[in-house]
C-alpha cells in the first residue's frame, strides 16, 4: 500500500512500438495540435512543462508529459480531445494545481490540458441566481464578482485564492462552511463538458429543479477528469449571508470538545462554520507564533453563526455549551473584528505543522457520533507506528484531516508515516466513514478505493467509465487502480 | 407525441416462444419466486394483481403483470430479481403508486414487485441527524418519527401522506418547502440497491460528506426503478425548524406577481414556501368552496418564513413588497392559526381544479428570469388548443404545473389537450427550462426525454443503464423511449 508504489504511467497506457516510431508519431501529434491552437498554446520544453507535472500531492510520482496545452475555448478543448484519441494519448485535465491526491499529476508521454486560460465569468444572474463560468475562474475571483450583486458562492476550500472552480468541480471540493451550506455539488446546475472522443456534452439546466433522466451532472462533478472535460459550469449562489460571530473554547481533552460539538449541532444551532484543532495541533500554533493557547490544552473548538441578530445569541449558546462541557477557556466575540482575532489561529493550522517536518494530510469523513473513536483511533495509530499525528478537522461534517508530520531524510520513518497514513484511512472505513470527504482520491488513495467501493461497486466504476471513456485516455490511473 | 402512441410493453420484450411454452415458463418462475417467499408475497388471481397495475398517471397505457411480489426484505428482493433474470421476466419496482408519470405503471407478462412491506425505520440517530429506511416507509410516518427527537425529514411532496420514501428517492421527489431546503436527493448519503442481476450494492456512506469515486448514490436517485431496487436508505434530518408565518397577495395579474417572487428572493428572504396560483386557478378555487377571494383575482402569492423571530419581520417584508408591486389585497398572518388559514386555498388547488374535468398536470421547471415568458406562453397555447390551463407552481424554483383541463368524453377535446401538454413541455425546453421538475419522466415523458437530452446524453443514458441492468430488465420503456 505504500506510495513509492504509485506508478507514473498505468499499464494500460504503455507502448510496445518502438521509440523512433514513438518519437514520429508524438511530433505529428504536437503538429496536429498546433495547427488549430493559439501561438503560445502548446508547450513541449521541459523548463515549461516541468511546472505543469504536478499538484500539491507531493508523495506522488507525477509523470513527464509529451506536452502542455492551454487552450482557450470549448472548440479548442474538442480538438485537443480530437488529437489525443486519435493519437491515443493519455489527457490530465488540470487547473491551478492546488490538489492534494495527485489527480492533476502528468502521466508520461500525455498531455496536461491546463484549462487555465479559460477564466472567463460569463454571467451572473442575480434573478435566476446563477453564474455562468468558464473552468479556470479562480473560486475567490467568482466569490468576489457575486459579492458585488448581494449574492455568495459557498464553496470555499482553503485553497479557494488560488483553486479553479474546475477543479474545485473535479474533485467536488468542499470548505469550512459547507457544514452549513453543503459542497460544490450541491451548487452545480449544469455543465458543459468535452468529451474523450471530443463531443460536446450538455447537462443538467438553469431552473433550480429538474429530474428529467439519470443526474449525469452529479455523476461528473468529483470524476476527477476521468469522464471528461468540464470546459462550462452553470453554478447556483445564495444571498450574501450576514457577518458572522464567533465563539472559541479550549478544552483539555478531545472528549468533552466533541461532546460540546454534538450538542451545538443537536440543539439546532446550525453554525456556518464549526472547526475543531487536536491537542497537538494547538500546541504546533502556539509554538509557531504566542497566541495565549494555554500549554494544557487538548482541543479547541471554534464554531460561528451568520444568523444575524442571532448570531450574538447563538454564541451565547455555543459558549455555554462548552462551559458546561468543562471548557478551560471559552472566548465569544462581540463584533467581525473580535471574530476574526478567534479564526487566526484556525488560519494558521497548515503554516504551524509544516513547520514540525514533512507531512501526509490524510482526509477521512465519519459519521459524528464516531468522532471520539477517530480521535482516539488516531492517537493509537500515531503511538504504534512512531510519528507524530496532528488532527485539524471539519468537526460539524465529521471530516477530520489527520496529518502525519516526519523527517523526509530519514527513509524508515517515511515508511512509519505511509503505514500510519493507510492505518487512518482503514480507521475512517471502520468507523462507517470515507477514505476522501472533500480531497479525492487520484493517484494517493487509488489502492484504497476498491477497500471502499467494494468489487461490486468497483465494478460498476469501471463500467461508467468505459461508457464515457471507452479508450481509456482521460486522466488513467487516477481514482482506479 | 400523443399518449395513446404509448405502449404498454416495449419492443424488447417481446417474445417469440409460442404461447403454451411461454406459460410453462410463466408458471415454472411463478413456482420458483413461491419456493422463497413467505405465503402470500406472490399475488396472481387478476382481481388483487389489478390493484398494482397503475400509478396516477391516467392517460398512460398500464399493462397486465404476470404476478405482484411482495419480498419482506433484502434477501427475498435479490431471490425475485434472480428468478426475473433467469426468466427474462420485467420488473416493475412500485411504492404507494402516487406517481404522475407512469413509471411505476405494470409492464405486460412481467413482475410488479412492491416494496410496501419493507416498511420499517431501521434507525434514527439524533447525534449523526441520520435515519436508515426500508422503501416502503411512508414519508409521513418518517416525519412524524422523526420529529419525536426535534429534526425533520424535509422532502414534502403533496403526496407525503401517502408516498413511500423508495418511491421518493426513484423520481427525486420535490415538494413546497424545497424552495428553501432542496428536494429528495439533497438528503440522501447512501443506499442499499438490489441490481438486475440479484447482487447486492452499498453506495455511499453515513457521514455528511465523502468524494470516493463516482456519485452512485446520486446517479440512482430519480432513475425510477431503472438502474436497480433501492432497498435500504441512509437520509440525513435536519433541526426542525420553527412554526412558519405566512403572507398571502393577491394581483390583478401574473406579471406584478411575477415581479413581487423576484423581489422577495433577491432582498434574501430565504421563504420556506413559496407558491403561486394563476387567475384559473383561484377562480377554480373560488367556484369550490367560497374563501372569499375577489373575482378579478389574476393571480396569488403566498409566502412562508420560517426563521423563528425574524419570521414577523420577514412576512412584513414580504407584504411590502407585493403592496409596492401592486397587491390588491395582502394579508399577513400574525400567528401559525392564521398561517394555516392562508393555506387552505393552496391545499384546495388539485380538488378544485378536478371538479373542473379531466386534467394533464405538466411539471416545467425554468429559470426564474423566464417565468412571465411561461405564463404568456401557457395562456398562448391554451387559446391556440381550445382548452383551459390552470397553471398553479413552486414558483420559487420555477416549477410550474400547468394542467390541461378537459372533457374526457369528446375525443377531440382529448387529442387537443395533448397537443396543449406537449407544446408546454416545447415552451419549458424553449425557455432554458426542464420537461420535468420534480414528478420524472415514466412513461408520460419518455418520448420527449431526447428532446431534453440531445442524442449524445440519451447515447450516454443508455450506455450507464446497460452497464447496470445490460438485459434490459429493470423497469423496461420507462424514462428512455
Amino acid at each position: 500500500m505504500g506510495h513509492p508504489d504509485v506508478r507514473a504511467v498505468p499499464d494500460a497506457n504503455e507502448s510496445e512500438v518502438d521509440t523512433g516510431e514513438e518519437e514520429r508519431m508524438s511530433e505529428s501529434a504536437i503538429r496536429e495540435l498546433r495547427a488549430r491552437l493559439p501561438d503560445g498554446a502548446v508547450l513541449t520544453d521541459p523548463d515549461s512543462t516541468e511546472t505543469y507535472r504536478r499538484d500539491e500531492a507531493d508523495f506522488c510520482v507525477a509523470g513527464t508529459p509529451l506536452a502542455v496545452v492551454r487552450p482557450e475555448s470549448t472548440e479548442q478543448v474538442q480538438h485537443v480531445m480530437r488529437v489525443a484519441a486519435e493519437h491515443d494519448l493519455p489527457v490530465v485535465p488540470q487547473g491551478a494545481r492546488s490538489g492534494l491526491s495527485g489527480a492533476a499529476d502528468a502521466v508520461d508521454g500525455g498531455l496536461v490540458l491546463s484549462l487555465s486560460r479559460m477564466d472567463r465569468i460569463l454571467d451572473i444572474d442575480p434573478v435566476d441566481q446563477v453564474a455562468v463560468v468558464e473552468p479556470g475562474v479562480i473560486n475567490s475571483a467568482l466569490s468576489k464578482a457575486v459579492a458585488e450583486h448581494g449574492l455568495s458562492y459557498p464553496p470555499d476550500p482553503s485553497s479557494w485564492e488560488m483553486s479553479t472552480l474546475g477543479g474545485n468541480l473535479a474533485t467536488n471540493a468542499g470548505g469550512l462552511c459547507c457544514v452549513k451550506y453543503g459542497v460544490t455539488a450541491d451548487f452545480v446546475r449544469g455543465l458543459e463538458v468535452v468529451l474523450a472522443d471530443g463531443q460536446v456534452l450538455s447537462t443538467g439546466r438553469r431552473s433550480a429543479k429538474g429530474v428529467a433522466g439519470y443526474d449525469l451532472t452529479r455523476l461528473l462533478v468529483g470524476s476527477e477528469g476521468t469522464l471528461g472535460v468540464i470546459t462550462k459550469a452553470t453554478l447556483g449562489l445564495r444571498p450574501a449571508p450576514e457577518p458572522g460571530l464567533t465563539a472559541a473554547a479550549v478544552f483539555a481533552a478531545a472528549e468533552p470538545a466533541l461532546r460540546a460539538v454534538n450538542r451545538i449541532v443537536a440543539e439546532g444551532l446550525q453554525p456556518s462554520m464549526l472547526e475543531f484543532l487536536d491537542g497537538t495541533t494547538v500546541r504546533a500554533i502556539q509554538d509557531y507564533r504566542d497566541m495565549g493557547l494555554p500549554p494544557d490544552a487538548g482541543a479547541m473548538v471554534l464554531a460561528q453563526s451568520d444568523r444575524g441578530g442571532r448570531s450574538a445569541d447563538d454564541v451565547a449558546a455555543i459558549g455555554r455549551i462548552c462551559a458546561e462541557e468543562g471548557a478551560l477557556e471559552v472566548a465569544e466575540a462581540a463584533d467581525t473584528a473580535e471574530s476574526e482575532m478567534l479564526w487566526q489561529s484556525r488560519r494558521m493550522v497548515n503554516a504551524a505543522i509544516r513547520c514540525l517536518g514533512a507531512t501526509l494530510i490524510d482526509d477521512v469523513s465519519v459519521p459524528r457520533s464516531r468522532l471520539v473513536e477517530l480521535l482516539d483511533g488516531v492517537r493509537r495509530i500515531a503511538e504504534q507506528h512512531d510519528v507524530l499525528v496532528s488532527c485539524p478537522g471539519h468537526v460539524g461534517d465529521g471530516n477530520m484531516h489527520p496529518t502525519v508530520i516526519f523527517d523526509r531524510a530519514d527513509d524508515a520513518a517515511v515508511a512509519r508515516a505511509e503505514a500510519a497514513f493507510d492505518a487512518v484511512m482503514r480507521l475512517g472505513l471502520d468507523l462507517g466513514g470515507t477514505i476522501t470527504g472533500e480531497h479525492g482520491v487520484g493517484l494517493l488513495k487509488r489502492r484504497w478505493l476498491e477497500h471502499e467501493l467494494g468489487p461490486l461497486g468497483t465494478e460498476l466504476h469501471r463500467s461508467i467509465k468505459a461508457a464515457f471513456d471507452p479508450r481509456g485516455i482521460l486522466n488513467p490511473g487516477k481514482v482506479l487502480a
